[in-house]
């Protein structure tokens, strides 16, 4: 069979991983298509600027070369960032091309536009890099569970922040002095906000919500809390409990709906997650038939992500060859109620720092009780200067009566501070 | 659309389990096919037992009922065994109709007759039950990891040995006691064969290297080994030494060719698949672009099984509804040489029983020096009854000058017993 062309819209790290790959497994790739795979044209911005790679492709700087070209049947966007990236993607479903991307920003924030389009052209539309990098999880979740209702995905989807929490937990470096080697690394950008912040995280999750739960979940609907609170201590105070602190992107259904959130939390030492370390993600998947599943490896990185963007080529390829697309549409045809994170419930590790006198543990345990928090054990008391640190768990409780929890005790004189307050997830506490 | 009818081979765990997903999510299927799915028969050996569940299927005893009917486009064949299932689903292939199954036997025996038929016919034949339960893994390797050059492949893929050897870790139970609970709680058959002679493994790291290296490699092709000399003391030994043992199987392809094996292995603390226990399975794989990724999940039950069953269903569903079949055809096309077992290399752990005098450690080293095995560690040592026990820790060296050096050790009047030889697996002692 003649060839299938695709252009590339950018050639950066993972733009050279594909082109990399699809040249190095040529041979291997036409036999599992069945005809040979070959990139036409590729956009950059600037066609001067010397390349790592050499490839047999036409550079082009306008991107009306690739979308009026009729031999280019798909477009595969790893150009990042969210325009011109989103309307060129929308251009070439329109167009009636093939789209894939690896743009977690697009997919998160104007995925129905693009899978209506898709929908409309009879295109695919294939985004399986934009979650987990390398980690196949985008078409386990759409394929190899569909016969599942999914009731938790539970995420460490960010690999900057997990590097820096196992360096924090491991090494006991501190905050800052972690975020700086991350930055001389190239593990964190110079602004890291969308990583500490947990802001990636939301758009990975909110994808995957999407999918797991046949609804659209948007980035507006994930809370997100980020790691710049946690120190050392708390890492500290939760392997003497038995515990990790990871950063978790996590979505939940239940009865009441629907609730999709980022946050650092408190991880027993024994769950699958509790292993996932460096820049490693994984993705935890709590299925009603399947029961308990896990996805783990590189989220990031040029090779890792490129063999995610190189299998949707090679699946896109497929469906060429035998004539067929849209073979799986957009699953999210569900409304359902999404919840605000205050009514979500979990056990909290508190770390307070108060008067070390008689009778203060009696106050602030009268506090929590009057918002009807149960503390299932105050494990720690030591000595800061000449206050004295508390370290609590509580009962499973909601958000709602933490916060008010909370502002009982900062406005109590024996209170000096409140170190933090992070949830305890995956851990029956009742 | 009209629905699509299919039929079940087999009314057992597995059976009893599609039927029950097919019901209770058959909305969310038809959304995600496009059209309805209906189980129109099944067959069953016995049509008078009582089931747990009712069902509008037709129950039928002769296979001819279900091969002749021109309704059923889809045979799902979950009643076991090599024969007649192979049979069964070699016809129902000729017939025109796709057949799905759960069956590692007659996948790892007779794969390569069936993807023939099925490729002829012009028909899907898809088999995601048949490794690790529900555990997406056959769709993963063959579709997300295909721009991959698979390296290896490592799995913990049966659950009852799995079950049995953290039971003994965790416990200090010993074999015999663990094997007798096993049985007792059904995990176990009352012949345990398949399961701690690591045969069932055999089955579907088979199964698994064939799509991962692109060659055909039958059960004939795989070293077994199982776990039935694992003792008490070997699990003690090696969580002093920071290992966990586990029943692996183990898949290599390098510049020799492919090896392919089954053996109870030490396996470094560290190791993402050390922290599987239990019943679960997981696959952990190391591809040329995604480096290293890992699935883990439930890896039999009626539910898991029939979750990955129920997938199979809906991706042939989605075939017959968008007219197109074999889109992913058996990609077990390279010849590829299988080396054997004793060209294998690895470090080892020997535990000796010795006489207790002095030159005896010099003896043994002389004579594992001899067969140019070099020794990384002497770690333990301690008395049982009038001899001593030696633990040995080599540096990587062929499974052929092992057993070699083994052969020495037994001519030797200062060894009164080689107390076990076991694979170091994941670590680098060089």
């Amino acid at each position: 069979m003649s060839a299938i062309h695709i252009a590339l819209l950018g050639m950066g790290t993972v733009g050279t991983g594909v082109v990399k790959i699809l040249s190095n497994h040529a041979p291997n790739i036409e036999k599992k298509v069945g005809a040979p795979v070959i990139i036409k044209k590729i956009l950059v911005r600037n066609p001067n600027k010397t390349r790592d790679i050499a490839t047999d492709a036409q550079i082009v700087t306008n991107f009306d070369e690739i979308l009026t070209d009729p031999d280019i049947k798909v477009v595969v966007e790893i150009m990042g960032g969210e325009f011109p990236a989103k309307d060129y993607m929308l251009a070439a479903l329109n167009a009636g091309k093939h789209v894939i991307t690896a743009n977690k920003d697009v997919v998160a924030k104007h995925g129905r536009e693009l899978f209506e389009a898709a929908e409309e052209n009879h295109t695919d539309f294939l985004f399986e890099a934009s979650v987990g990098g390398g980690i196949p999880i985008i078409r386990p979740l759409k394929q190899c569970l569909a016969a599942n209702k999914i009731s938790d995905i539970m995420g460490i989807v960010n690999g900057t922040t997990n590097y820096m929490l196992t360096k924090m937990t491991n090494e006991k470096m501190d905050y800052g002095d972690v975020l700086a080697e991350a930055q001389s690394k190239g593990y964190a950008e110079a602004d890291p906000t969308a990583d500490v912040g947990g802001y990636d995280a939301a758009r990975k999750i909110a994808i995957l919500a999407s999918i797991g739960f046949g609804a659209r979940i948007t980035l507006d609907d994930v809370y997100v809390e980020g790691i710049t609170n946690i120190t050392i201590e708390d890492i500290e105070y939760a392997r003497e409990l038995g515990y990790v602190i990871k950063l978790l992107a996590v979505a939940k259904q239940d009865e009441h709906g629907i609730n999709v959130r980022v946050h650092p939390a408190f991880l027993p030492n024994t769950h699958p997650l509790a292993a996932v370390n460096d820049v490693y993600n994984a993705i935890f998947i709590k299925g009603d038939a399947v029961g308990e599943t896990m996805f783990y490896g590189r989220g990031a990185g040029e090779l890792p992500t490129a063999s995610a963007v190189t299998a949707d080529i090679i699946d896109v390829a497929r469906d060429i060859r035998h004539n067929v697309s849209s073979r799986i549409l957009c699953t999210c045809f569900e409304q359902k109620p999404i919840y605000p994170v205050n009514k979500t419930e979990s056990p909290y590790y508190i770390r307070l720092l108060v008067e070390d006198k008689p009778g203060v543990l009696a106050a602030i345990a009268g506090a929590f009780g009057a918002q009807q928090v149960s503390l299932h054990s105050v494990i720690q008391k030591r000595k800061v200067g000449s206050a004295t640190e508390l370290v609590l768990i509580t009962y499973r409780v909601s958000d709602e009566s933490i916060r008010l929890a909370m502002n009982t005790l900062l406005g109590m004189s024996i209170v000096s501070k409140i170190g933090n307050v992070i949830r305890v997830e995956a851990e029956q506490i009742s």
